[in-house]
């Protein structure tokens, strides 16, 4: 079975298409700058790479210049879009109707978009991509996999905030989590890695990549996250502060700060980007702070601090994990802020390995030293073929 | 040396008379309702009890009654005024001005003015009870201790939010912290009761009273606390929320609620008061969750949760601790909340004694088993005392 897995952002479509169950990547792509002028297709396979530069007017004419690049005679990977099978689609926002992936059908596409007001940047273009693809192949199952889904599992203590009750009922103010289906994807390799079921592995996963969030999970199950309502809360990320006093919001808004300008700032102009003045690029940042640029080390150290402070909070949560876990660009391949980060808790049972650490570079494997009570492991995130196997799944079943 | 210890609020009046060194009680009382036709002011002493119900106009009006109840002919702690040797001010916000108690001249009243803007409700009626001190009894010594001041020692990676950095540089936005004269008196007691130099103790403090606070202390300095710009932020407490995710401010304003709206809610009815829809004290809440009342168990739980969590983040914060130190009326007084808190952290070094956990109410000493890794201290905090010393510390120097 053949799956087209399709991550439509409101500019662009991300694409990667499997052989499943095997899970062998077929071809990957993208369309960039949809309904500009200057838009550009790529895609790699086996065959060779496509480049494609021609204006594509919306998502509907970015999906038909997918399927022509996959079935491209030359250079394609399949000689007839009746060999797509499936279609997996990332939908960011499932709220509280959606613990698992689904068969996308019009009360699916009605569910999606009841969620739009919690995820206004994300769910519309994920909406569009779904129905785009609906049109172009209709018949063809679609799968959609919630970013949120796999945090469904949190329990009111770790997913209320202390609001009046009336916030969460009338609002739907709680705390949701993002980045699930990486989470998930992690904890499963990792539980294979340490040898224990996945259904008893607790652990500590810490997703390091543009938007950053850890994950709490106790047999299998997320039991906390440090994302909330929004992609806001939580760790110091590229250009988004995280956590703050929400006065400072209060008394900025004295000052003149309009709720526009604060929203922007705090999601777009905050994080190791506003503490440096420099770079939102971790690695841009390391080069910068081994240079003596103190404003870079210090927004690094600001970055690895907290999320050094919650693998602390969520260990007592667990009450004690076999592993953290590190993913994400930056958790697989910043040696230099894993460092940071995981030096000096060994205390606390966590040995991080300098040597180990350097070794682990576009791989996965263990960081810690061999007697430490809780094992460092880094494991290299694959949400794409977390959405194909979905898609698969369901699909299989359904059939 | 007798030393005058006040505490002004907007509307009310604390105090408390001490002989120093000695730190012996002399008198304690109050003045409610200052401003109001309806005032009240109390006094008791080892002579008796005064209740005075008469309209106080203004500050200096309830200090010059606070005079006359300390100089009562029957009922007095003194016979003359005279017998007052100094002053010493609880001050709320001494930003980054005050890392310790000071005594106060021109310049240092202006330098409280100065930190009106970050403190608004406090700074205020603190100075104005200061300056009807001063004068009320020209060339009597005056003192003050800032709220802020113990939390100076705080490295900028704990400080610094993650925003734009002139946010920090033009508006001070910063952790500035608060309860600083509770932290410091409670983390010297604990040191003694754990027979640690106290400038070599690493202890987590726990102040949960009607607002809640925690600090990591490293050998004596505080190097985290959860309180931040304001008093909002961090645990969750009778009426404020601590953290959330800063954009539900966001989501909320476009859902119509203003600025003013939203502080009130989040500051006055929030935290354990608007999950359970029913009270902000805690023992009230473990009545009602002991007779069945979900909302109240809830509430309760989630109190209990953010406390846990944060002993975690400071654990890894401090690369472990000597031990977690519980105070504040909650933390001198609650078996019930202790134990909500206190179980379920074995596996990370803290073993919670439920048994002596149950006998220690209204006294100090540990609640942890002896093997405990991580000591559980309950120590009974005394702000008053801790000025009064600073004062008396201070005017010694001076003369």
């Amino acid at each position: 079975m053949n799956v087209l897995v399709i991550n439509c952002g409101s500019s662009s479509i991300k694409y990667k298409f499997f052989a499943m169950p095997e899970g062998k990547v077929l071809a990957s792509g993208s369309v960039e700058k949809v309904g500009e002028s200057e838009s550009k297709s790529k895609q790699k396979s086996a065959a060779g790479e496509i480049v494609i530069e021609e204006p594509i007017s919306d998502h509907s004419a970015g999906l038909a210049v997918i399927r022509r690049m996959l079935t491209d005679p030359e250079k394609g990977a399949i000689r007839d879009v009746s060999e797509i099978d499936a279609c997996g689609h990332r939908v960011v926002h499932g709220a509280e109707r959606y613990s698992d992936s689904v068969l996308i059908d019009e009360g699916v596409l009605e569910g999606i978009r009841a969620c739009n007001d919690l995820a206004p940047l994300h769910n519309p273009p994920n909406l569009t991509g779904i129905r785009a693809a609906m049109e172009l192949s209709p018949g063809l199952p679609q799968v959609a996999c919630f970013d949120t889904a796999f945090h469904q599992t949190l329990p009111e203590k770790a997913f209320l905030y202390a609001l009046p009750h009336e916030i969460y009922e009338k609002y739907r103010v709680r705390r949701y989590g993002f980045h699930g289906t990486s989470h998930r994807y992690v904890a499963k390799q990792a539980a294979e890695m340490l040898g224990v079921a996945p259904e008893k592995a607790d652990l500590i996963t810490c997703h390091l990549g543009n938007g950053c969030s850890m994950a709490a999970i106790k047999g299998g199950h997320s039991v906390d996250t440090s994302m909330g309502l929004t992609p806001l809360e939580g760790l110091v990320m590229g250009t988004r502060s995280g956590d703050i006093d929400p006065a400072i919001i209060f008394y900025l808004a004295r000052k003149g700060f309009s709720v526009d300008d604060l929203d922007a700032m705090m999601n777009r102009k905050s994080g190791v980007l506003g503490l440096s003045e420099i770079s939102n690029d971790i690695r841009t940042l390391c080069e910068q702070a081994d240079g003596g640029n103190k404003k870079a080390d210090l927004a690094l150290d600001i970055f690895a601090y907290r999320v050094k402070k919650y693998i602390g909070s969520y260990l007592a949560v667990l009450n004690g994990c076999h592993a953290v876990v590190l993913t994400g660009g930056i958790g697989e391949n910043s040696t230099a802020m894993r460092e940071r980060i995981l030096s000096g808790l060994d205390q606390i049972g966590l040995q991080f390995d300098a040597e180990k650490n350097q070794a682990m570079v576009g791989c996965g494997g263990a960081i810690s030293k061999e007697s430490s009570p809780i094992k460092i492991l880094v494991v290299p995130t694959d949400e794409e073929v977390a959405i194909a196997r979905d898609t698969y799944k369901l699909v299989s079943k359904e059939a």
